[in-house]
């Protein structure tokens, strides 16, 4: 699978967007704590690269695009700075902001597993770096800010359709390079993905859908 | 020192040990947590392979074997669903697991090592990376679980067993490439330096040997 | 810009300065948490050279010198040990402390970012670099202590100056390289440029200069 130019422009474009609404969600984190400003930015900046940061180190790639995109950084920064004027509109969208993190969530996975097999990862590594693409990020801002990470507490669906994400994406991937699928379906396809993951997620909280933890035996 | 097949086959079956145990210990505590199947077999995951990724990283192997090797990958995946169903029994079997996790110790010691040898790496550096693919697994899984570091905490020998490994496994290797050793002494000696490992990690919990803090002092 | 033997030496010089410093603040840290004499030496380490470890691994360079480099782990080491002896007189000094503190975050500051530069970084990223190597090591200091990072906890000027310092650094270097000041001024330069982050952290103190958090209005 070669990269081509459109292939990246509309990756470059879905990484930007994922990028501003983790930074939305990380920013707010540290408002909430009531941390100051260069923290807001810091744990905003940290949620948004960090996935990708970790995604470029597992890849090999120095030095990480997180610390050497201008466009990313100056997007995280604009979205710290955000928050911390917004952080009382953005409280109320509990809702929105649960929508806004599971398209971060499926956009990071279609972005990161895209980007392991464009380096020639095999499927299985590219879902594993899609999956640390998906989930570092918050998982980074939780160990910083002392808690236990929210993909291991939460028992609603969160690391699932990520890792459904992943693998779609990995198949979708073959499948181009096999010749079975154009550019552009290939592109309807990473939306779709992304529609699934965020259906995912979403149903999961709405319906309360969990996934069982160890069985209970008797003996326990 | 050049890598040769039985030695390769050799780590490789004591790693796959190693990652088996350690895959059992982590998901142990994500269960004991309560967590979802997910997180159990991520916490299993991370906290066997851990090890290998930060020793990968340091090495500039990318992708890291954790995320790339397939039979690693599913032994820690195995581990964690064994241990998420047979949870009360291991949980009775207190000495069990601490020779279990005593023998992974000692395991990773002396494959840490050797593979930054095998790679070059001068004999300090391979004593980090082998302490570092020793006490990474678990150190990852406490920083995930919000918990001070075992290794850190825990008063009895569990890092300095490490590092004499890791210093015997050197010492192994500088003889093998001097042509003082020949590879079947080799291998008996990194069998007897898990040996040593365990023995030294085992009696220091059942003797209550401690290593002493910082001076005691009348000023203090 | 080229590294120069002279350049080099005197960034040598630096970092071990740095090192030991920053060595005793993190042992001394597990000395009063009545961690064991292995902890006190590998939080010294980490502490110490934690900074490094990721200012080479962002840049590539493997293995990172804070385990390869033979005299910047037996300062690190060296520092464990004296703190773990003389921990009440370190205890006493707290203005010491602080300005010993703030000298480890100026010096890292330049050397983090020299080397960034060295190695061929743009301005932007060569300032992440240098935020990381003189942040990361506190960072992992209190994460690995199960404790909010001080840097993002603390409200006192502790990343500000570190930011103000690898600007004014990638600026000489950029003067430098572009025939604009010589060699002997670069360095009068980076001792400046320590003085300032010195400067700025211990006022802040002093005066209690803080950032200010995010916007408080009245819908809050």
């Amino acid at each position: 699978m070669e990269p081509v130019l459109e292939s990246n422009a509309f990756f470059m474009a879905i990484e930007y967007l994922a990028i501003f609404c983790c930074g939305l969600s990380g920013g707010l984190m540290a408002v909430h704590k009531r941390y100051d400003l260069f923290s807001i930015l810091m744990t905003s900046w940290l949620t948004a690269v960090g996935g990708g940061i970790v995604r470029d180190v597992l890849l090999g790639i120095f030095p990480p695009v997180g610390i050497s995109d201008r466009g990313l950084v100056l997007t995280t920064l604009a979205s710290g700075l955000v928050v911390a004027v917004i952080h009382p509109e953005v409280d109320k969208l509990k809702w929105t902001m649960l929508v806004v993190d599971a398209l971060a969530l499926g956009l990071f996975a279609v972005n990161g597993t895209s980007k392991a097999l464009i380096y020639h990862a095999s499927g299985m590594t590219a879902v594993f770096i899609g999956m640390f693409t998906t989930l570092s990020g918050g998982l980074i801002r939780d160990v910083l800010l002392n808690e236990v990470p929210a993909v291991i507490k939460d028992r609603h669906w969160y690391a699932v359709p990520s890792f459904v994400g992943c693998v779609l994406t990995v198949l979708l991937g073959k499948a181009l390079s096999a010749g079975l699928v154009t550019f552009n379906a290939e592109m309807i396809g990473d939306v779709l993905i992304v529609g699934i993951v965020v259906a995912m997620r979403i149903l999961s909280v709405v319906f309360n859908i969990q996934l069982p933890g160890a069985l209970r035996r008797h003996e326990a």
